[in-house]
């Protein structure tokens, strides 16, 4: 039975050696030190950032890069908004398409919602069908011209293969419908780049946004040419940020992994203009089988997600470098690494550090925060994955 | 944020089209087929059969699966066997290892809990620790020499490479130890062989179970030889079953994922003496952006798990064949397949049979059973996921 979460806060102030696995462990000392890097650089750079809470899923963790200068969050779903807004989330954008009439009805709902507590939403659109049924909704609460105003952007394909149009007319026609309907405010663009973030060297990366920034600059002149403002372009993730950040044409970064830091966006080789984000989240598992030749933990792709890759081990005393070998549902299979002989015993707490932070955060109910370092710290939080599950 | 489930349950009775998306959807009509053949299956093979609770994580699933005649259910973990006994599922094997001191607590309190149920809790071992440390929890509720007894399983590994202890006289040592223990009760061999389950041809699956029933008759016969009677030798998927069935070895299978199928066990060459099973879980989603060479939906990997491999997509009119050809983490790419030349429109029902079932239904709160079809049919029930998010 999932553990009730007035059980996990009785954690609170305990060693981290209290904490039983598989449990998924943020790092606070590092990921303050992340979201001080994240502001800092937003700061140099005059640019905004919105993080993407589809990463954490967390209106508490939302709030917190808030209060660090993020001007709001994105989220990709209807329910992770509702979630935000139930946290006490004012600021959203949903950066994604919503096309069914009975979601436009709660997108409508959080507009006016947010709009009462002096926030505001956001949301992307990519067809005539979506700006129109979202104004349809949206008329429907006005009452005597009076109501809530939702920003929307219309999203660009700019080499992710999968939602917007294609840049040029296109967005130009979005452009202008969106400008008919009182209750919508055209707000700018959005043009993000997901398949760049995880091109490995930064002359890739660097050369994808190059021309994501051609195609852009070339849009938002066609929407210019009617007369109509491209307020904000906003896009970019941590694999890419510093490009769009010394783009001169994005106003916005959603970047969100940069807060955890997973093994995929570790492995990407470092732009020297990019901040040192470190690993800040941790599956903390424990060895409770141990063969020959091979040790398995008790952490499977249940409580870690694979679709970047297995995780990584993190190599700490008294444990040696470890090879993560196999994931099935519920264990982990562990090998020597790097020339390493020993095997860790059963008992021995294993430390992974997830391929991809999105879909891991994605599987646990809590994040188990901890101060003082994995090894000697104590936990510090218990923090609501509060938008976990939040699909529609 | 999520729906909840009093209002998830006023979708009961409504026709199929008012399930909003994504979400889990069950036919029950074929899933009570499924279940009707795999009891079929055991009566006509004299062996009984206790199914993967750790596939549906639902203790009102694993209750149909006891009325149709299991003799109980297997879950992985500590939490998820609470999850089941909380439920009223009172005939719990845990066929997994348990080491770490404060589970095993949990373990023994268990046990007594479902002995004043007339249930009875069972485990599986690989190391004289953890044989010591269980003995030592049981021992801990005995009160006057009275308490609950546990069944202990000795986990051979069999060619899955994970847990358990090489066939030979490793397990005749946990078998003598388990003895010395009053609340331990000897109860046999588990052995299950994970990677046979997915090898394509019949002839490949019955080679890897020969070797494995080699294996296990050799290491019942050393048990024996001590004047310890095996009880029981338990295991066995979906993938293999027919073949630990005619052994005449295995006295119990645990195949689980019979019961909803999936793309990759649907991708197996069906033995002839295995029931044809259906597929009975889908991922219901909808097309929300539409290109000019691809769709998309609105069902990613954090709706469906893609350990091994991507979904199908289920061919009903209007739509014609399709391919999931790229999930991130909410979107699912679909492109046309099989010469098909139409692409989905805008706002179109898509039905993703998902790669893997198990992890798949962890990633839900609810599965949305419906009878009558995909199609044209209701909402019969809405099934709590109970031990979703039990990892520990």
């Amino acid at each position: 039975m999932k553990t009730p979460l007035e059980d996990l806060k009785k954690l609170v102030g305990q060693p981290v050696a209290a904490i039983d696995t598989p449990a998924l462990v943020v790092d606070l000392d590092a990921m303050q030190r992340n979201l001080s890097r994240m502001a800092e650089f937003s700061r140099k750079h005059a640019i905004k950032w919105r993080p993407h809470a589809k990463m954490h899923k967390s209106s508490a963790l939302a709030k917190l890069q808030m209060q660090a200068g993020a001007v709001g969050v994105c989220v990709q779903k209807t329910s992770e908004a509702e979630a935000m807004v139930a946290g006490g989330v004012y600021n959203v954008y949903i950066s994604n398409e919503v096309i069914a009439p009975a979601k436009l009805a709660r997108v409508a709902e959080l507009a006016h919602q947010v709009a009462a507590e002096h926030g505001q939403l956001a949301i992307a659109v990519d067809s005539l069908q979506g700006v129109r049924r979202l104004a349809h909704e949206m008329n429907e609460r006005r009452r005597g011209g009076h109501g809530a105003v939702i920003d929307v952007f219309v999203e660009l394909d700019v080499g992710q293969g999968r939602c917007g149009v294609t840049p040029g007319q296109s967005a130009v026609d979005l452009a202008l419908e969106i400008r008919k309907h009182p209750p919508l405010r055209f707000a700018g663009l959005q043009a993000y780049h997901g398949r760049a973030q995880h091109l490995r060297s930064p002359r890739e990366r660097r050369e994808a946004i190059a021309t994501v920034v051609r195609d852009v600059r070339f849009t938002r002149q066609l929407i210019e040419d009617e007369g109509v403002t491209v307020g904000l372009v906003t896009g970019a993730g941590t694999g890419s940020m510093v490009c769009e950040a010394a783009s001169g044409l994005y106003g916005e970064l959603q970047a969100g992994s940069f807060l955890f830091m997973d093994a995929d966006y570790a492995a990407n080789e470092r732009d020297p203009a990019q901040p040192q984000f470190e690993h800040a989240l941790f599956v903390k598992s424990q060895v409770m089988s141990a063969g020959l030749l091979h040790a398995v933990c008790d952490a499977g792709h249940k409580s870690h997600a694979i679709d970047s890759g297995l995780p990584k081990v993190l190599t700490l005393e008294p444990t040696g470098a470890l090879e993560f070998a196999g994931a099935s549902d519920e264990h982990g299979v562990l090998k020597p690494a790097n020339g390493n002989q020993r095997l860790p015993r059963l008992d021995e707490t294993v430390w992974l550090i997830p391929g991809h932070c999105d879909p891991t955060v994605n599987l646990h109910n809590v994040l188990i925060g901890v101060v003082g370092g994995l090894q000697n710290g104590r936990v510090d939080k218990i923090i609501r994955v509060d938008a976990r599950g939040a699909l529609t």
